[in-house]
């Protein structure tokens, strides 16, 4: 469970109606921004992935760090355009309009276990699309971890995978 | 020194007379993304950095884990936009048109030592621009360091700080 009283809630952001989980206050405080990584570090440990994945921007913040402690590759997903190699390619709804992602075709092996990490656990979008790319690679295994989950949102509803885990709902 | 075979190097990218330095195949080779790591972090103690700043996004595939492995707290410069509390911006010039980066007014501490990290450092424009945010915050100490550097761009001559260092200079 994380200490919510860390995390700094901005109200109207970005737009109005919307309550803002800014976790730079995580970070910005040495101590607990190793301890949730810890915490991360052991949901990860358990799905002994063979490979960790991070989705742009904030997915970032952990998911190098967590592919380095566990020795295992680190392979990020971007926004669409960002990759310079050919690349797989996930389109997903957003309020209004549509968004996509990408992976490099050569990310990773056939039949691996795969971690795919993001900050956040909303109206899962993303992580369906991130799902979506990594099935190109036919993996044996696909977790989800995130930091938080939103738990109104009903995000796990649209996420298909093995392991669907989050530190702290919402 | 970066062993250059195990980066990847994509012709016309982004656009046409472009060689672009393709660093998610280190990232991709758990032994190397150690190795790379590991003398990142020999060069980031020598500063002794009370924070680490990174800077969207490539930066973030290294500064949250320096942050972490230092014990420091790490502090994300975002794009315009991003970031939801109060911020600084600063903007630079790209090839066509500019471009603005933000850090959150209360990321840090006056009087510190500080280490901005980005991936490549090419004209110099983001690095001085991320430059010009930390020092709102009367800096002891400015470092800034680099997986590579791209030495025809001349990016130094941009920077005012009292480290400058990267891996690689190509």
């Amino acid at each position: 469970m994380l200490d919510t009283s860390k995390i700094r809630v901005i109200p109207d952001f970005p737009k109005k109606g919307i309550q803002f989980l800014d976790i730079t206050t995580i970070m910005n405080n040495a101590d607990y921004f190793q301890e949730v990584f810890n915490m991360l570090l052991e949901m990860a440990k358990e799905v002994k992935p063979d490979v960790v994945v991070g989705l742009e921007a904030r997915g970032y913040f952990f998911a190098p760090a967590l592919a380095l402690a566990l020795h295992v590759p680190f392979v990020p997903i971007r926004k669409a355009g960002k990759l310079p190699y050919s690349t797989y390619k996930a389109t997903y709804q957003l309020e209004y309009g549509e968004a996509s992602i990408e992976i490099h075709t050569d990310a990773m092996k056939e039949n691996q276990r795969v971690l795919i990490f993001d900050d956040i656990l909303a109206t899962g979008g993303t992580a369906a699309a991130a799902i979506e790319l990594v099935k190109h690679f036919k993996p044996s295994f696909i977790a989800t971890h995130f930091l938080m989950e939103i738990g109104f949102l009903k995000g796990r509803d649209k996420i298909i995978a093995d392991d669907i885990r989050s530190l702290h709902l919402v």
